[in-house]
């Protein structure tokens, strides 16, 4: 049998985010490829930048990855010398994370690269179409967001 | 310095995306937790029910999943005798794949499971909305094609 006409996969949601996805994946890989920095740890420089001293629970929580993966990463960015932690001084347990003067720089140094992939990946929709599937894709992160928080490692 | 009042990253349509794709896995997970079958299986799983026969690559197409992904899940699926392998005859380095009966059987038991996960996917927003977002997703898969067919792997 040769190739199938249509898809019966396309009219799933859930197929079609996860084919989004991977186009994004694919664009921030494209756009920031001298930078060697995933989606997910610009995501965590990002919050950093603006929140210094975020605990890592926090962290984990705003950017929407369980707290192992969040360590892992952190640790990776801290050997780069892009992150540092430090203990919290009200709650010793807790470690917080901040930007190193790199990490501030490469952060800077992304912005336009990785607002081209966030663009890209949406681009192929008339303006008021993207304003209404951005408003859309908040509804529905916010509403399924205790989802979201600690992602299934699904194979 | 405590929680944010408001993230950075929700402005970013590729951050949006992934929390989705998650909220997506963790419904689909919740709802087919008696069958052990993750998304991209049962993907493999719907394209080979209405295709039967197709070849392990149009079918990596299909699904949006790179070779070497497809012939490992098609392994472990052949494993638990959900579908089978032959060579084709017209190209004999051409595998295809079929659902075994078993494999026919779970399709069709999962059917409703499946179906509750994509719509909880999207439920949250109105049913005029929902039409939209999903003409919207449709469009840009369609047009970012090519990024998503090879998924990159990013860590």
């Amino acid at each position: 049998m040769n190739k199938p006409e249509t898809s019966p996969l396309t009219e799933r949601p859930g197929f079609l985010v996860r084919r989004l996805h991977q186009i994004h994946q694919a664009l921030f890989a494209e756009e920031c490829a001298a930078f060697d920095i995933t989606p997910v740890q610009f995501s965590i420089m990002s919050v950093a930048a603006i929140y210094p001293g975020l605990d890592q629970t926090t962290l984990a929580h705003e950017v929407g990855v369980d707290r192992t993966t969040l360590a892992n990463v952190v640790a990776r960015l801290e050997k780069r010398k892009l992150l540092r932690r430090t203990r919290s001084k009200e709650n010793h347990r807790l470690k917080c994370v901040h930007l190193t003067v790199v990490g501030q720089h490469t952060v800077a140094q992304m912005d336009n690269a990785v607002t081209r992939a966030h663009q890209r990946t949406i681009a192929a929709l008339a303006p008021a179409e993207r304003h209404a599937f951005m408003a859309a894709l908040k509804c529905l992160v916010d509403s399924g967001n205790e989802y979201g928080r600690a992602p299934l490692r699904l194979g």
